[in-house]
């Protein structure tokens, strides 16, 4: 699966992040008016950013709506956040077609039964460690860490190295030139 | 015990859920102000949500109190919220009035003591996997998943398997019907 | 070492409880402002709630001072709050003048280097899992959990069940009287 | 390797903390205004302190920018707080100059990719038991803990062990002058 998995990746050009389980852990910090926190791995951030870097962009897609998302998106410098998109599947379709991409020039990571629709149609499916049955039998690629604990930043690295810029770009990364 | 789990929930058509400890993992987020947080899981209500389309209703039953409980029931659809029930068995027999439903029609998932008169009365008594003694010995199913990580979730899919009805809800559900 | 801190819980008529690391994981959840959150286990409150209700009495010793420390405590009845106490020795005796109550009728639990002179004072020491070795030295009684994670719950009923008066008052607690 | 550390660890008269994923666990806790919570373990504060009362000073580096920092920074007595330096080797730099320190007499505790400039420079190059590959390789020590799980404060007495220096300072802490 895994050589599979390498192929796959070596086409990727667009990194699509489900939020919930995949860059938090899934656990939803309520308040009394409402979601009052979402919880970030800086790991990932790095990660993102160094794929950013070496030139694939990345893009989030959840189908729940937080300001917080977009506030961490920022930071790490994702212009591209569809949020609120009930139908993943139409999301990711307006996606490829405002970036002119293929959907296999895509790699998608989720974790949850939401997110089945656009893993079956992507180019690199990825998930996290913890993800539900259905979705670890639809990926092409299984991060060792789970939602929120570095799966973002794995993903990221497997990407770069299936194109073998990894060490280019982390090279880059530690010239000074990137921060967190 | 697994047999018998699945010919009690059968018959269930309510699944009634204590707070602390099962659809959060029992910890108290404390401010100046009191209770500031409530912690749930994403995929927990990916599982309510799967439940509700099926036709199973879904009602909370908890000894605190907390604003933060309604926000999320909210977004969940439950529209059965008790609160505040020191006795829980009289809150649930006030609901089981309400539905006009039997007992043995109804499942209960709690993790403590203040369960246990409840668990002995409902049809299918279910706990978390990190349930106190007492608990696990009274319950007829217990979540392979900690209280707040995934156990809600776990009964849902252990209600429809048991009812014949998961394939077809979740084919639904990944029709882009249902988000969270 | 379990049959002597039987025998020392036998006599204990007032548990002292320390915060950070034993009623909480010692995470300290800062803001801009300071300390923003405490996060206790619910199940360490009906432990607690338990004990009281069969007459040990509870009391909290601190080093450090939050109002987040003293909503809590209200809430479970604990009326007894020390904090702020740099020497926790000196709070402690002066606890113990209050009370009228020897050292060897104290437990006293706590995790860390700022504990050790309490606990060598007190009739029952008790700690957390995840104690720093010298604290687990120091300790007659060690809790199978860690701080924050239902460690106050066990020494709660294993100075119950040291005194015989366990299974009567659980049954007082289950019978719908206690309420979280 | 670890005699290496030892004898370097001897002539450490600095100790620079990295802060996300060293002095928290690497969560960012993130609200709709940015940054809300950071996470610190309270045993951290106590070895801090305890490296502090023994003569040995310590100072903070870190590539992000939070008020959160300070705040704690104060509280733990730490005065030189050098944040937002995404060049973290030239924060370095500027902090020997200031302090009229070479880098032998430094040891820096980092996590992460940004971390590899200082920790290629410095007397004792430390990190956290989940540091990433490359900040691992990059290490003289590694503390058995994680970041933000006493990761700091084993580092702490790590240091005063190779000078000879613990039990004595221990004993002072003890003797209640030192509080949390």
């Amino acid at each position: 699966m895994d050589s599979d998995a390498e192929a796959r990746a070596a086409n990727v050009r667009l990194l699509i992040l489900d939020v919930d389980g995949v860059l938090t852990d899934g656990r939803l910090y309520f308040g009394p008016q409402g979601e009052a926190l979402k919880v970030f791995d800086v790991r990932d951030g790095h990660g993102i950013k160094l794929l950013r870097a070496a030139g694939i962009e990345v893009a989030i897609l959840s189908s729940r709506r937080s300001e917080i998302v977009g506030v961490r998106a920022r930071e790490l410098g994702i212009e591209r956040v569809l949020q609120g998109e009930a139908d993943k599947l139409a999301g990711f379709k307006r996606l490829l077609a405002d970036m002119r991409l293929s959907a296999a020039q895509c790699a998608y990571i989720g974790d949850d039964w939401p997110d089945l629709p656009v893993l079956s149609q992507v180019g690199l499916a990825a998930t996290v460690a913890d993800a539900v049955p259905e979705v670890r039998r639809a990926a092409h690629w299984i991060a060792p860490a789970g939602g929120g604990c570095g799966a973002v930043r794995q993903v990221a690295e497997f990407l770069l190295r299936a194109q073998g810029r990894f060490d280019a770009a982390l090279a880059g990364f530690t010239e000074g030139r990137a921060h967190a």
